[in-house]
């Protein structure tokens, strides 16, 4: 998307240098820093470091770890590449996309002997699963501008005010985002909207990223605190939530960013439209119960007591804020289940959350 | 409450000194400091600049206001001191319990010529009131105790755990707190206790004063995002919700810190009691609806910006999370309707938020 009127991406190829780029997203939204990825290592470090998050660009990045290894690899080895591809899928191992974007390169190198035709193989489908999280990401987009352009509708032009949680955007994908691309793509339309951007503590990736999308695409957008959402709410200043998933079962369970059943809540008790939006890649095509089968990760409970920003002095630092002694409990995730989600937005169209909805998406499922 | 075993109150009177003293909370709970107030000015610096806050500690910190101008007033003038109470008015209109206590202090004193009189008055006035808020918060405490030493014996005295939002603590009336004033009668009594504190963002006086209050008096607590509470209350690590209260209307809706609607709504979901607690100074016996009734104040947007903690060099600083070109609104606070309140915990006992229920406790309000 823009950014100071300059198509970006997350990760790109700079085919001067034949290696891969991603934005080192720790640093924003106070400092643009791009990193190379020259080596192995460097990918690896680019996704344990959280450089680089959201499950679509932690698989392309994986992907081009794997480009990555056979650049560096002179003798074309099939065993030390395999040996790291493991190395790689081992830095997060729950998540299925990095192991899933590793493993689709490395069967198009394995066996091949010669070494220009292997890295063409690995870089052509390194940038064919690109293309493809951002041709999801598009037609997200596409589906759910309808519920947007009718809302504006019956508003007479007026804008359309949109809530949203974590960020599920451009930088946790490729191109558009999954909550965000419905926005995105009404707002190129020329419909007027404005994006309630929940701040989404610990991490404020919503204040952070979110709020630095919307802002160099020139959306209009506005940051509050996580706790705002139901007030806004109750008060007829939302008329749509769109968030995005790490998980969703078949049942239409909806496993995101803590908080997110909160505002489902807030959503029903007013009734206002709640959808979910995702590549059907997210679905979890196993699990019926979301709500007592996901698992949630504990993360470090620094996450919470430690805040970064910028000080005074223009440095990004770290501040304390509850007392030193008082223990802090950093669950990441929660579920809201089905019967809070209006609809789901895939790259196929829109459905209910509900087995029979998904399956009328997904027949191949039945 | 115990501060590092010493008894300790927001606000005393030094009767060396002859002045009141207030802990300047601002600065919790990286430093405790206290002001002494001096002059008037003092006194309104103390209240502008929320080196105090909370209802009950505004009015006490105003009736030591009237004390310290006749303290300061020699010639004991009745039109001197009436203009000095309308600035101590002044500084904060909205705050009910600041014309309260600088009236009642004032009324005391108006007409008496001699000085040691007119300042014995305004002393013992202003202690009175000190200790009836300490009197209320204690009943209220006394009341809330059935609450929690019923679930403790249901679970066989394993710990109860009890969620609160923002700061209803010792710090905001005068000793016990509202909300927190049963947690400590439950835990001065041995009961196992465990409190989950909302960090409570913006401001986060969950994270810096309820964690620095309960720590200090030695009670179990866990910090976490105001984002948690409904996934912990999904997997039944909540027994209890008790938050306070900025005014409950006579039919049962309480304003109370943004973000405490969503707890109540979680509540509601996986049926777990959601209490409120109040001195019934804070019941609006006017109002029948408060969502549509309660004003709701908006706040500085840096508040939400800019997060103050300790840096690495030990400095209390302020850092700015969001771009600096995004706009951040301040929704202070959020009313719960009575429909999600289980009940309302007062000085004269408990009972259902609503009109009959209120009524049953105050019949004089018939």
């Amino acid at each position: 998307m823009l950014v100071d009127g300059k198509q970006m991406r997350p990760i790109w190829f700079d085919a001067d240098l034949k290696i891969a780029k991603v934005i080192d997203q720790r640093m924003l939204p106070h400092q643009l820093v791009v990193a190379d990825l020259n080596t192995v290592d460097d990918v690896i470090e680019a996704i344990r470091e959280m450089f680089v998050r959201g499950a679509p660009l932690i698989g392309a990045t994986g992907a081009f770890g794997v480009y990555t290894a056979v650049l560096r690899d002179q003798e074309c080895n099939d065993d030390r590449l395999a040996a790291e591809c493991d190395r790689l899928k081992a830095v997060r191992p729950t998540a299925v996309n990095l192991a899933w974007g590793v493993e689709r390169v490395l069967e198009t190198c394995m066996g091949r002997d010669d070494r220009d035709a292997r890295l063409a193989a690995a870089l052509a489908e390194s940038l064919a699963i690109v293309e493809e999280e951002a041709e999801n990401c598009r037609l997200i987009g596409e589906h759910g501008l309808s519920l947007i352009r009718e809302i504006s509708r019956k508003k007479g032009g007026k804008p359309v005010n949109i809530l949203t949680h974590c960020n599920a955007g451009w930088l946790a994908t490729v191109e558009y985002g999954t909550a965000t691309a419905p926005m995105y793509t009404a707002f190129d339309q020329g419909i007027e909207i404005h994006v309630w951007v929940d701040e989404t503590r610990p991490l404020n990736q919503g204040a952070r990223l979110t709020a630095w999308e919307l802002g160099k695409h020139g959306i209009a957008h506005t940051v509050i605190t996580d706790n705002a959402g139901g007030h806004l709410m109750q008060h007829g200043m939302v008329d749509l939530v769109i968030v995005g998933t790490d998980r969703t079962t078949w049942t239409g369970d909806v496993a995101n960013k803590i908080g997110t059943y909160l505002k489902a809540l807030a959503a029903k008790d007013n009734d206002i439209p709640f959808y979910v939006a995702l590549p059907s890649s997210t679905i979890d095509w196993e699990m019926d119960n979301g709500v007592t089968s996901i698992p949630i990760e504990e993360r470090d409970p620094a996450e919470i007591s430690h805040i970064q920003g910028l000080d005074g002095g223009g440095n990004l630092v770290k501040v304390l804020v509850p007392p030193p002694a008082s223990p802090c409990a950093n669950h990441a995730f929660d579920v809201t289940p089905s019967r809070l989600v209006t609809g789901l937005i895939t790259e196929r169209g829109m459905c209910d959350a509900s087995r029979e909805g998904i399956l009328t998406l997904f027949p191949e499922k039945r």
